[in-house]
């Protein structure tokens, strides 16, 4: 649903732009100093309380430097579903520590740069990098803690998708199902005549743009309806995930061109509990959490009315995504079990069209697509990858035994623009570790 | 502070009355049958949304029966703080398992009961009982499970009084010191003239009351203020915590009697985050849960500002509120570790003055005393007891080597009327297995 401009109060659409205008367009060029935003040494929420200019609340959590607290904070900021990690032992992860912050490669403009300095330069709040199944590098920046879950916002949608994919291969749903059959108050809506696989290869056509700099972009519906975005006053849309859906209209064709979208993922995450009847967590904490043998318990963000969001909304640990990770690597297989079956994890590396990626404009990513919402770079190694706002990452390359976890508090949502150099560095870990 | 009349516009004096309708004054002869209140049965918060009738928000948690689902799912209605166990291993807590469902014993009206029927009445979500360091009896009901913590209410501050006492034990608080040498803000508060003590024993002259059943008590001011009420509009108060004590002005003499208030807590809770430099959740963290070897993690509630609620916010497994009960039957020695001191425990099991206790009308705990935020019954086994809103009990027998924690989810808020019944239940249990 694009709000026509006469819907919209002139107080409302004056947040909306200043929220845009905080939490986007700052220019590569521009950014801050790295070291200039550590919310330790800022002092961010610290003291009893924190004096008025270091406080960070729920409305200004986009508006930087604050999210490099509020991302490994966002529990105290809102309402949220544990997922639990179960009564069981953590499961090992062993270490083989290399030192590698020295590591040079020459960076996407061809200048010379180590892993540290990629680390800083792109506003790393942890790194791990495990090869042949041991960790051999991590580190925690900015106060961010080896125990305590950090946003992964759009890496939740591959999560939803591994999911989504196991329950196809199970039986529950059927990828080739109008989504109505499961979720009839979708009727009215974009997703009335488009498919499951259509919603989870994100190749719907929806009028809907996940553009951080338009404060009339459908993200900002969006977000004010997942909670995380608090409604300007008088504000005359949806305040409840469940309630936003349904009013989202089509626009174009269903399954010609990728668009990349996070209505289309809470879509694929109202089908995974509907089919089911467990929430959301529950799913994550019986299906992934408690088999990997996580050594935390994670947690998904959820709107006032108690939805979750299965689009952006999962927090954990850097270790326990290495441990998703390593599960990927070897095919489903992890802690002496078969967590995902083998056939789920072949499918999610199957990737889609390349051709009908182009659509999305993603001009950096070119050669990619989105499958069942995994990014498949198509490269020789079999990579696959999970990629959220901020520099959020899970690269894991079979060939090289590889898994790296990066967890980061990018000052631009989309940093799309340090897609080459994050490859460079991921191929320097490969080669110099392989 | 109480609110001045006219200073509530009547949209917000109706809000309070409803809610204080809501939440009490109903009479013990017209509870709700407790079977027909199981949430589960009730399937409160179940399906994808929960039709519109079943559910439940923070501005409903008080209206019965949604309190049986939201003291075990607190943390999905807003912000809390979590408390961690650490990377550490559970401590063990063996089981020796005891048939003790029929136990029978005379209720507080000389008729027999049994310790099911104690528990169903008294709308039980979990029963622990530990004799001799082992398990001898667990349950958990609608829905409450083991892994997941549930709220304590006023069981906190007895967390807080322990934390306070060892912080007192080791030389970083004074107790005769004034409380506006560390919370210079409130020297314009009821508390400009208090001290620690008195505000430990709670005998602080201060215009508040606890009385759900008045929407004028300062109750409500406190309760919107912890972010745990939803603020009507227009509403005149504070919004915050640390916003609101300030304001709080004196009545009355300090040192005198006993008045039950939470206020005096969460002033306490500030003097530890004040001198420690740290918060209250990292403080449970470091000082109770990890040296325990808690199982699961637990979480504090927090207002808008990230103020945590350390008089009725703490949330706690069984289980782990079974090892804290251990540790301090064994004067603070548990998981091979002195925890806290000895001292801390011994100055815990003093009382206070029962002359005193008798100005707070608590005619059904005559003979009690609060000291440090811990109930004396000043009984011959020396027990000493944490207790908290809608029946929540820790229960510590060192005599009977007996430790009884109860979580319960009562429709009446202030349950001292069952204090008869929950001493006997307790005294037939320490019968039992003496």
């Amino acid at each position: 649903m694009r709000l026509p401009r006469r819907a919209l109060s002139f107080a409302v659409a004056t947040a909306l732009l200043t929220l845009a205008q905080a939490s986007s367009h700052a220019q590569p060029t521009q950014l801050p100093p790295p070291d200039a935003t550590d919310p330790v040494a800022l002092k961010l929420m610290q003291g009893f309380p924190p004096p008025p200019d270091k406080q960070v609340r729920l409305g200004t959590i986009l508006k930087y430097p604050n999210a490099r607290w509020a991302l490994h904070h966002l529990r105290e900021l809102g309402p949220t579903a544990n997922i639990a990690r179960g009564p069981g032992p953590a499961s090992e992860l062993q270490a083989a520590p290399r030192e590698l912050d020295g590591l040079a490669f020459l960076d996407d403009k061809g200048a010379r740069t180590t892993l540290a300095q990629w680390q800083k330069a792109t506003y790393t709040d942890g790194l791990l990098v495990i090869h042949q199944g041991r960790v051999v590098y991590e580190r925690h920046y900015v106060g961010n803690q080896p125990h305590v879950p950090h946003v992964l916002w759009s890496m939740s949608k591959s999560l939803t998708g591994l999911l989504a994919t196991e329950l196809i291969h199970e039986g529950l749903i059927d990828p080739a199902a109008p989504v109505t059959r499961y979720l009839p108050e979708l009727a009215g809506s974009a997703w009335a005549d488009a498919t499951v696989q259509q919603t989870l290869d994100m190749t719907t056509g929806v009028k809907y743009a996940e553009d951080f700099a338009d404060p009339q972009s459908g993200v900002f519906q969006y977000l004010i309806s997942a909670g995380l975005v608090p409604a300007p006053a008088n504000y005359p849309g949806a305040r409840a995930m469940l309630d936003y859906l349904p009013t989202v209209q089509k626009e174009g064709e269903h399954g010609k061109g990728f668009y990349y979208k996070s209505v289309d993922t809470e879509v694929i995450g109202w089908i995974l509990q509907r089919v089911t009847g467990k929430g959301f967590s529950t799913l994550l904490s019986e299906r992934i959490w408690a088999p990997l043998g996580a050594e935390q318990d994670g947690y998904v963000w959820a709107d006032p009315t108690g939805a979750q969001s299965t689009s952006v909304g999962i927090n954990a640990t850097l270790r326990d995504l290495g441990r998703l990770g390593e599960m990927l690597r070897q095919n489903g297989y992890y802690n002496h079990k078969q967590v995902v079956s083998p056939a789920t994890v072949t499918e999610l590396r199957k990737g889609a069209d390349p051709e009908k990626f182009k659509a999305s404009g993603q001009t950096m990513r070119a050669g990619y697509s989105y499958h069942n919402h995994w990014w498949l770079p198509h490269d020789v190694d079999g990579s696959f990858e999970a990629k959220g706002l901020m520099g959020q990452h899970i690269h894991i390359n079979p060939a090289a035994q590889l898994v790296v976890v990066k967890l980061s508090s990018h000052p631009i949502p989309n940093t799309a623009f340090t897609h080459n150099y994050d490859r460079l560095a991921f191929a320097a870990l490969a080669g110099a570790l392989r």
